[in-house]
């Protein structure tokens, strides 16, 4: 997969902050031209559908700074150093909705915005959802609101843009598929 | 859409590029407290779910520099200031294809990378299509292969990771829909 590679002639480091990184590398194309590609780094993230025993969707509302509203999605967080997908799939179910599972079966990943980030997204499903007894904290900037839907409220969600963001969007459609 | 607002206490600006803008903002929490917010501001973008009179996908091979290969999508790009999506949509599907069509139909919007960017990518759907006569040109640092593909092939393409991102993650459960 390395059609149309764009050699890296020199990397000008930019920022480097909690989250992201930011790097602006001169590169070689395939004309033989140069060219300057922005790039952000990011650890990765986990998202997890996840569906109670009568087929309720649990979705979390945050307030996302970056959109300036907030946004009802299915759970999810960053990868922390070193953690496996799956380990950080089932410590954000339990820090955001106090639930945990022996069952996680993993769906699919994706970057999110290959065209300047190298975030990549792992989505898993989890069933068979048990509440944790005492519930592991969120960090301590993160401030969410569980809800449990339907997926036909799911839909409504949808619709009303109130649900508006890449990862929901693709677990509501593989929802329809998977619950029809 | 307010939920748990962060208000902004000072915003810092630390890079313009060509297509990126990163601000750090201070922030007041929900519970008083401050906290900082990485911030990547984008133009905006537009994806275009375009099949054939035979039911074939248009997709497009592109090397993404920022995950360091080729990645397969659907046909893609960033508003330019001032301008419609629908036009941004129509714009790139002969750019990155060479054709156009008088059906294209608006699906559905969604913020790519919430936690750290504001991009929003607007997803159209187009069939009726028609080869332009003269393709308009790509950008100048733009290089795509293009692909016709069926349903079950697009399948494989996510199986085997050739098809990696979002967007087309999301067009293919789209089209198992619609196209069943």
């Amino acid at each position: 997969m390395k059609k149309f590679e764009e050699k890296t002639i020199s990397s000008k480091f930019i920022y480097k902050g909690r989250i992201i990184t930011l790097l602006v590398d001169e590169v070689k194309l395939p004309n033989g031209k140069t060219g300057n590609r922005e790039i952000i780094k990011h650890p990765g993230a986990v998202a997890i559908i996840a569906i109670t025993e009568d087929n309720k969707i649990i979705l979390v509302e945050q307030y996302r700074k970056a959109l300036e509203r907030s946004l009802i999605e299915i759970p999810a967080g960053k990868m922390e150093q070193g953690e496996a997908p799956e380990a950080t799939a089932l410590r954000e179910l339990e820090e955001e909705t106090g639930y945990t599972t022996n069952s996680l079966r993993y769906i699919q990943s994706f970057a999110t915005s290959p065209g300047f980030a190298d975030e990549v997204i792992h989505v898993y499903f989890a069933d068979n959802l048990v509440q944790v007894e005492e519930k592991a904290a969120l960090d301590e900037d993160e401030f969410v609101e569980l809800m449990h839907v339907s997926l036909e409220e799911m839909g409504d969600l949808i619709a009303n843009k109130q649900v508006y963001d890449a990862k929901t969007a693709f677990a509501y459609l593989w929802l329809k598929d998977y619950l029809k």
